[in-house]
């Protein structure tokens, strides 16, 4: 058995992510693979463009085998957290690789960097604290610091979203000392934040969500770069509920939140640090949209990202407190979905598992797993009754999601 | 100069109340009338159908002189609460007299009932919480414990909304040791709670709310009810804002604040006792309108009264932090409206009134004050933006409604 373990966000599951599964499976020569993926609300802050349980059928239709919620407290955070989350939950489910996409496709300069920092920790913790201290931007420092540390070396550029990832993702498995050993694979065509359609079949999940919000007519554009199973859920979803979740979507319920709180319980909310509560009381009141509050509140010092993982945590009320105890390891691994084959493989290690699988949230409790519910009726907030009340009481009772593939 | 106070909720303003206004002014011989009326949300933890700025016009317009805000602290609580502090504004405005409705008409009763509990206060407290461990309501054990203690007495029937509010207010004057002189006048045909039309001209609030929010064609049904003042207002206000409030407006809200808050922070609302949030908890997911998860809420022990006022209290996020300080009587009061005549009153007596007078919410701080601004913030959330962002501005920038009346 060869189990490959991805780590994925599929908002929504495209062409791209199909080619990473597929390559990524050619390289690992694996027969089963397990993605762990962030539930509704995504590590840049922003709700998924449909639910975790679409994205998760999207992802067992393509090739995936189990599909695992990476918890909230990791889900919404910087690179660091997020890959220390998702790759515990890797680990603990013995996949033997794990495959990431990157701009080379070269794993040499990810073990190496990796290798190098660990080794100068102490260091670079300290360069990256004098960076910040400058006003720049903590990914800007985490740059500098590394260029000041590394100087003539061949380094990898860390100022690229999927190398972060990357570097982080091997960096948890040196920390971890997992058995896991990790790959990468080329990215294909569009870059990250690409907004327009350059390739024939392949495109940017963000250019994907734009076109799906805008105009009807602009949908038949996806069609060339998404599965049809992906383009299949969309219009169901879509038709079921006359909505796909961004952030405006939401902002109604942010600025209630906001306006309801104390300044006190603003601070106490995850993330709000340097007073940045004053900034957001006194721009939320004539702020007519999300776009519009975020542009007031950006600056140099808080980068968009940021800013909405600390919406989001006010959208959800995850405070301070709760996110206290949170531990580098995930505490359980909550299954969304499986094919026969992952159900197979689940049944072939479970007893070897040391953390608890869950496959119905009502059968067990941990104070992580109630932020992740939290989260879920926070998402499920902007349809209309009775159709919300039903997907508030599924978050209960739906149990993890079987495909039989052909 | 002779001025009458009246203390009032005007949801909204008709034909009862005008009634009561002329009637009272006869009695009393006002040249100046002053009204304490409740804010955005009221008594029994309603929104209020239309603005406390569109209830004030009809006021102003309908022989009223000067309007004040009841500050939501006072304005959603019980009876005793709310007295205290309406009787405490219209002290510091030096009124006169406060004239009330009542069912017999006969100030008599409330002297002398007053004037006995008061003599046997420690017995009567005693009492009421006797009969409160049996399981009964408040207002239950209010009546049996006056019952018990008054014996062959002629009492005053408690358990009418009229005369409860009315012995509180003689209460009140009583215990501040005001030199108001309390007058009552006979309420007009319609019961507090009726829903239908029974009188010509004369219907409940509660009955016209009903038809307002029922057909369109339903409304020409209120003409006869309403001065043709609130008509006029009730039909702008909705062709402005396609609505008008109710508690089904803010039921989306009420759900998404219960869902993201923690047992501890439901516990930590005001009013919320006896385990009362896990009854909350427990009902609210699968409640698709407020009617409904009222209707799951209520028992014995709690009252529809007294189970929205913990609603309005969840919905504006008032804590028991916040109302641990509250006073007997009003830390300052808030202009909402006046006419020229009620304009001349106040700066005749302005040097000698004792709290500070708020024209300007702008211009004054207080932790109460606050309390009021967050309530009207969560009462005009159901609008859609651009509106919403401003009517929330206007809450600080409105200046008090000014009426030349003919």
């Amino acid at each position: 058995m060869n189990v490959l373990g991805l780590i994925v966000e599929y908002n929504p599951f495209h062409n791209g992510h199909l080619y990473h599964l597929k390559e990524s499976v050619k390289k690992t020569n694996a027969n089963v693979v397990i993605a762990v993926m962030s539930g509704n609300f995504l590590q840049r802050g922003e709700p998924s463009i449909i639910s975790k349980w679409k994205r998760t059928e999207m992802a067992l239709l393509n090739g995936v085998d189990l599909v695992i919620e990476l918890p909230y407290v990791f889900a919404t955070q910087k690179a660091e957290t997020f890959a220390n989350g998702a790759v515990s939950i890797l680990d603990a489910l013995h996949c033997d690789s794990l495959c990431f996409g990157s701009e080379s496709g070269e794993i040499n300069p990810f073990l190496q960097t990796t290798q190098f920092l660990l080794q100068h920790q102490i260091e670079y913790d300290e360069l990256i604290k004098k960076h910040v201290q400058t006003g720049v931007s903590f990914p800007k420092a985490l740059t500098l610091a590394f260029q000041e540390l590394a100087g003539d070396q061949e380094i990898l550029d860390l100022s690229l979203p999927n190398n972060i990832l990357g570097f982080h993702y091997v960096s948890a498995i040196y920390k971890q000392k997992s058995k896991i050993k990790p790959y990468t694979v080329k990215r294909s065509s569009a870059g990250y934040h690409d907004e327009t359609f350059t390739s024939p079949t392949i495109a940017s999940a963000t250019s994907i969500r734009k076109t799906l919000f805008s105009s009807e007519s602009e949908e038949l554009k996806i069609r060339n770069y998404v599965p049809p199973e992906t383009l299949e859920r969309i219009n169901k979803y879509k038709s079921e509920n006359t909505l796909l979740h961004n952030w405006e979507s939401y902002f109604q319920y942010l600025k209630y939140s906001i306006l309801t709180m104390s300044k006190e319980e603003i601070q106490s909310i995850y993330e709000v640090e340097e007073g940045l509560e004053n900034r957001i009381l006194k721009f939320i009141i004539q702020s007519t949209s999300f776009h519009e509050l975020m542009e007031k509140l950006k600056s140099k010092r808080y980068t968009w990202t940021r800013l909405q993982r600390v919406c989001t945590h006010i959208l959800t009320n995850t405070t301070k407190q709760e996110m206290k105890d949170i531990t580098e390891l995930s505490p359980y691994i909550r299954l969304l979905g499986m094919t026969e084959k992952g159900q197979k493989y689940l049944n072939s290690i479970k007893k070897d598992v040391p953390i608890p699988l869950i496959s119905k949230v009502s059968s067990f409790q941990h104070p992580l797993l109630d932020i992740d519910i939290r989260a879920s009726y926070t998402y499920n907030m902007i349809f209309q009754e009775p159709n919300r009340s039903l997907r508030l009481q599924d978050e209960y009772t739906t149990p993890p999601i079987r495909i039989l593939r052909k």
